[in-house]
């Protein structure tokens, strides 16, 4: 099969990766229809994380085409969304509900597990880690969005979950990548009634008042912190929503939440101090992390279905997988928020 | 009056302070029965952290003996019970419960306001800072518990809260100090199944055993880590309360806490840094600070009077106000847990 290659910084290339096969009775096998490149596939892109060499991409969608003996769930056929990471269901981890922190898990495209970019993917424990999508017949805009639940839709949620946003609330957003513009659908699902996004690029400005922004900060630093401290009336917001994953970011969201709310942070951390001294002197927790989308999928994917939220809408950028390495190029330059890759009708 | 007073690092001595008068129509005098050394006051004691020259203490009970022009809540005669930080009871970080970050308010025995290590202190906003105790003739015991309550009860509380403790739970209590055992006393009156004290003093051990924990461990470090994950299957535990707040502590409370847990924090911080990579691939959360005393107070009073919790326990050396430097130096050897002065019958 033809599948995306990382052969290190800058070197992606699309090349042949043996089909993959059922090596356990709880796998499947995906054929995948829908991939894309995930922000955080640019840390490794960039050489600032290191990535095994091998195949990449963790978000797809696609069609069952094999299964193990064991595999109930799900058949040859059945239209499938994946996490980004595969959980077994079934270890203390799982049971209560963290399965990104799966005690046999992992994630696709890493230690050997086919990557979602690439035209097809073994799955491990299939029955606990693939949804069936219900119905047949989605319209592109509806698959787009079920693709946006397999990472960043989800770990938008995860963000506004771990931040405790409620009714009524006022949240920001530090971030205006894929999944800060996912936290501000999360927010505003989960009631919040203010969402200011800190945001400096007027087509994210756009996208972010479109997804649930009320109000949008172009400053960073110091000014941004006087401009929604200013705005919440001296107080600070309800939630402070971290989707960066750098030392700034994360001092801004410490900087702006008001005493007792929670940071919700999911970006994948580089350099991040956290503000020990705010943490306990103005009593602001901080969570987050990689979200367990598992958990997550079944809700998100009925307000899909159901037109009640559009996560497909941060997808700016078209190709199929042999124009996978412009997709990353157009990401990089920030030329684009988020690629979908066309890898097969 | 005579009250204690600090000179500088391991320079307390008892002098003459001015009797306090009231500056304020919301103010009231209150003539201290007992006060007590916090562990935090150790760091400024040993030089560690900084802190004004002049009165020190913010933990007493006692009676109100004058009350400014618009007070309605106390009255000369009461016995009260002061939260170590007094707030307005109306900015809007006491509306929502978060009294010790308030607007306007501060803690006793700093900038200027009376310590409780003296026999008389002029409380700000005192209707909205003073608890009333219900009832008369409370034994000595009873008395003792609430003391208790100013600070090193209410913060215990606070760390177990803060860490989402709930019944059936597995909790561990990183500290043998009056706080860590205060957590104790707090995890197991919300209902934690099993209590895990991190403590290699036999007298603390002994302690914690009958304020709630079900085991005690004496190692630290890896080897500590090592042992509650034996001891929980290799899960961790549902909440780790960190009650110390060196690096050592914090490091250990999260890599015995559990994917999805949070850290209840509640030790003034020194040299700590968080371990974010924890925090975002473990999931681990981390909340706490400086308790917000006056919101819990009511509740755990309640417990006090009827007996079912005794924090008073961790008072284990008694002296007069003359006798405070020997409490001090107690506390600093680590021969005291806790130094109760009383400072008038």
């Amino acid at each position: 099969m033809r599948a995306a290659i990382f052969n290190g910084p800058r070197q992606i290339e699309v090349g042949d990766r043996p089909d993959p096969a059922i090596t356990a009775r709880t796998d499947a096998i995906v054929r995948v229809v829908l991939g894309c490149v995930c922000g955080s596939d640019l840390w490794y892109y960039r050489g600032e994380s290191p990535h095994e060499l091998g195949p990449i991409g963790h978000e797809f969608v696609g069609e069952v085409t094999e299964v193990g003996s064991a595999i109930t769930g799900v058949a040859p056929g059945d239209f499938v969304v994946a996490p980004f990471t595969y959980s077994d269901g079934t270890c203390p981890h799982c049971l209560a509900g963290w399965t990104s922190n799966c005690a046999n898990g992992g994630s696709f495209g890493n230690h050997g597990v086919d990557g979602g970019q690439g035209e097809a993917v073994r799955v491990p424990f299939a029955d606990a880690t693939l949804v069936k999508v219900p119905g047949s017949g989605h319209d592109d805009a509806t698959i787009r969005s079920i693709l946006a639940l397999s990472d960043v839709m989800c770990t938008g949620h995860h963000a506004a979950v771990s931040g405790g946003v409620k009714p009524g609330d006022t949240v920001a957003v530090v971030g205006d990548g894929a999944v800060g513009l996912c936290a501000m659908i999360a927010a505003r699902r989960l009631g919040a009634e203010r969402i200011i996004a800190l945001s400096r690029n007027p087509a994210r400005q756009a996208l972010a008042r479109e997804l649930g922004a009320t109000d949008v900060l172009a400053e960073r630093g110091d000014a941004a912190t006087e401009a929604v401290m200013t705005m919440t009336d001296g107080v600070g917001v309800d939630a402070a929503l971290e989707c960066v994953g750098t030392n700034q970011s994360m001092a801004t969201a410490f900087a702006i939440a008001r005493p007792g709310s929670i940071v919700g942070a999911i970006g994948a951390p580089h350099d991040v101090e956290v503000p020990i001294n705010t943490v306990i002197f103005r009593n602001i927790g901080l969570r987050g992390g990689v979200a367990p989308v598992r958990r997550y999928l079944p809700e998100l994917l009925d307000d899909v279905l159901a037109g009640r939220i559009n996560p497909g809408r941060v997808f700016d950028f078209d190709t199929d997988l042999e124009g996978i390495v412009e997709a990353y190029e157009a990401m990089d330059e920030r030329r684009a928020v988020k690629a979908l890759i066309r890898v097969a009708s």
